[in-house]
């Protein structure tokens, strides 16, 4: 069986203890082992005096170059990291694809950016402006990379992209990476961090890589490192918690839990294109990765006297793919299973909850017969639909407004076509990643950005005339806002430029406006 | 004896319980009383649904009026002020203009920044880029209000321009306020908050003021919260670990500890205006406020064959001062008391802990005889200034780069000239809010601004050309960013336009591009 190693302090970590098993999570059949990791504090202060230095010698045009040179490399390698997602991610061909290029199109979007930073080794930000009315003095923002680590503990449903997307802003930044994937599906990053290693002529130092358990990793850092993490929000909570983290003020970004909505305008009606186009994005994200994005749609709030046909239109779309789910290397599945047996039982937990403020309208959580698969084998859940009351949907204590259930799960919630109502129902899931509007009405539209906006990290709009070009909501793109306030985890990742401040300092350098403007190559 | 109340829910607060006596450090005689205030989950919930909607139908230049005309209103007052800064915050009264004119200038520069945003309802963050290449679908980063409210927790040392600096931001940015002044020096900040309400018509809800103990406030905040906390980093670590504020990803600022340094450039000689400016500032950083500002000097880096110059150049004027300490409200004192027993308790035992790393070239801690006070009366600290050996410079454990003591005290750091030694000085304070290079050599500057930057919120330039124009560097403008990593909390407030960022939710909007644009009013 494949055994797959930690990357740390330069070399290969041959780890210790009893060995932790991957496994395919179709089949339940065991697919490689890992050991926990050792000595993780020297691991940071190598990344630390050895990766930062190295990147930070690199101009940012240089780590840009570094980037689009990696996005090809993990290109080239597209084939063999699409078996690797199917065998260990349980993803479909289709998921495997949507993760690995995912995680090329970001590096490759960062290293395409680099050219718009300057020559470094500052990034400047604005103006110089007086420090008051008349004064020759001048105060400059600038950006500079922290001298630390970038501690990414990334989630289990995006290997590649997680990884990559999170390696390619730090990078860019100069900022040496450690990457602790989540060990279930950790198959994937191993073999990216392997590729990368081995073939990408990375700057030593640059990539350390942390299979298995946290361990202690936390008491050891600095206030000049930074951690960006994808998970639980309960992990979140005792990240932020860390005494380490608390007591160096360490920056750390959140991305958790989120139940998204997509809201459809009154004025949307079966039979056109921007109808169709709802109910394509909303099986694709009730029904891609097997529903475990944390940007899938969890609430869908139609206009009371439009439901009926949307359930209908829905419920023939999805049972077409729950009769399509089972075991994903095969070329007629669609949909495949949730990662772990601990994912199955927290979503079917979590859909015994649902039950108690919505009704089940489709799916049995029990199903345990699946394409290509033995009956009861593989940590599979079938497309679940509930469907509320216009009363329940408005109360901020139902358990769709509370409780993310990540799998193929979802709630119709029936409101009266008002934005208030919207707005109400929206911000009842106390802060997504994304919501989406489907609407043609202008006044609609406007209104939903004032009243959605501060929920979200990202609005889409979807109209008539834009839906052929138009991407499913889910989808996360390198030029936009990844993140959300409150339950999202409050944290703000990509957005091309934005995304950067995490990695930077911004700090004010105040002087005389002409040697300012010398210093910082300004005049 | 007066009675100051908290403003909650629109109304004044009788508060309930004993007593709270403010004194006058000086002096230590009662000046005022406060009790602890109630229903503070109401207060927040008012400020939230009447406070937060009446600031946000007003536009960005209507908020940005509203702070020109309230910077006129506290000006206006201005004398009255001052005297309550005297009597109740041991200010003399340049120290006591410092603070109250630091905050007019800040809602003035903030009412002047509003006419840079928009017409709003939000404000556009860069232009729209396509989510990919070729695609019609465009991403925008908008700003836009959060829903919430602006929990203010004030330091005591600057009752006013910590309160209006704050406000202003918030203000401008749409969020209401609530205001949490320290309760020793509350005397200002109660004052200048019943004239905001009394004369500054204020939007209903826009203002509430909490004095005394927070109480259970934070068992009530919202993810749509936010809360900026300016104090001891051991009550900014409670903040980010209530449960509260963990569980809804409550973003928090926090400004604490910071052991702000200057370095002193191997080519700065005795004779030249630069060398002067230094030690005029350094002066003035050691005794403004008596040294209970955050931005003070608490390390002085001087190259190790200049030690002899500086020292007997500062201890001259240091004397000086020593003898001219004393009751604030006489005209010719020049420094006056610490605010608190407990903060001269607290600087007394730090400055032993530090007599524990470097000798005391200066100053009793427990002299007791002051200009114009009783023998023993008032919490009074003389100037008291450490050196250091060279090789305890550079030892990152040495208190003087472990404790920040909050009075006039400070140490001398001989070291080789080099950046490399100054970097590794000035970064064993684990993150300042502000260091400063006096230096004309090009290169050192320019070494400095990439190896000290990373552990600051603010680096200060000053030159021999610039040096008469120049500003003492412990104070901050609009303009520049105040805040730092590390132990300085990890926060940043102003800073122009950056400042506003933590009142904003960040929010991608994706669409098409025609629609977009329209909507946005970007065509």
């Amino acid at each position: 069986m494949k055994q797959w190693k930690s990357y740390l302090a330069g070399a290969w970590n041959e780890g210790q203890g009893d060995p932790i098993i991957l496994h395919n999570p179709a089949t339940e059949a065991p697919v490689a082992e890992l050991r926990r990791a050792t000595d993780l504090g020297a691991a940071l202060r190598h990344a630390r005096t050895v990766g930062g230095p190295a990147l930070r010698a690199l101009s940012p045009s240089d780590r840009g170059a570094l980037l689009s040179r990696l996005a090809k490399l993990v290109h080239d390698h597209r084939e063999e990291l699409i078996e690797i997602a199917i065998d260990n991610g349980g993803n479909t061909r289709g998921d495997a694809k949507f993760d690995i290029d995912g995680g090329t199109a970001v590096l490759a979007a960062y290293g395409h950016l680099a050219g718009e930073l300057g020559p470094g080794p500052w990034i400047l930000e604005g103006e110089a402006e007086p420090i008051m009315r008349g004064s020759k003095i001048r105060a400059q923002h600038v950006l500079v990379p922290r001298l630390g680590v970038a501690i990414h503990i990334n989630a289990f449903n995006f290997p590649a992209w997680g990884m990559l997307g999170k390696l390619a802003v730090a990078w860019l930044c100069g900022m040496p990476v450690l990457c602790k994937p989540a060990t279930s599906t950790a198959a994937l990053a191993a073999r990216i961090a392997e590729i990368l290693i081995e073939e990408g002529q990375l700057p030593e130092g640059a990539l350390s890589l942390l299979l298995g358990p946290v361990g202690d990793l936390l008491d050891h850092v600095d206030p000049q490192d930074v951690i960006a993490f994808t998970g639980s929000a309960d992990t979140g909570a005792k990240i932020r918690n860390h005494p380490a983290v608390v007591a160096g003020s360490v920056r750390v970004n959140v991305e958790a839990d989120s139940l998204n909505a997509v809201v459809l305008g009154p004025d949307v009606e079966q039979g056109t294109e921007l109808f169709d186009l709802a109910i394509r994005d909303l099986v694709t994200e009730l029904t891609q990765k097997a529903g475990q994005k944390c940007t899938a749609t969890r609430r869908v709030l139609v206009p009371q006297d439009r439901l009926e046909e949307v359930r209908e239109a829905l419920l023939e779309r999805l049972q077409e793919l729950a009769s399509k789910t089972g075991d994903p290397a095969l070329k007629e599945v669609r949909m495949g299973p949730l990662s772990t047996a601990q994912q199955l039982h927290d979503a079917r937990t979590g859909v015994a909850a649902l039950a108690r403020s919505a009704e089940r309208i489709m799916g049995d959580p029990e199903r345990s017969e699946f394409v290509g698969v033995d009956r009861g084998k593989g940590w599979f859940l079938e497309p679940i639909l509930f469907q509320a009351t216009a009363e329940a949907a408005l109360d901020p204590e139902a358990a769709f407004h509370r409780l993310e259930v990540f799998g193929p799960v979802a709630t119709l919630l029936p409101y009266d076509g008002t934005i208030a109502a919207a707005a109400t129902i929206v911000g009842a899931g106390r802060g997504s990643l994304v919501s989406t509007v489907y609407s043609d009405d202008r006044g609609f539209v406007a209104e939903a950005v004032t009243r959605l906006a501060p929920f979200l990290g990202r609005l889409v709009l979807a109209d008539e005339k834009t839906a052929q070009g138009s991407m499913s909501p889910g989808c996360v793109f390198p030029v936009v806002n990844h993140g959300g306030p409150g339950r999202a985890g409050g944290g703000g990742e990509l957005g091309g430029r934005a995304g950067m401040q995490l990695y930077l300092q911004r700090t004010t350098i105040q002087g005389g406006a002409g040697p300012l403007a010398r210093l910082l190559g300004t005049t």
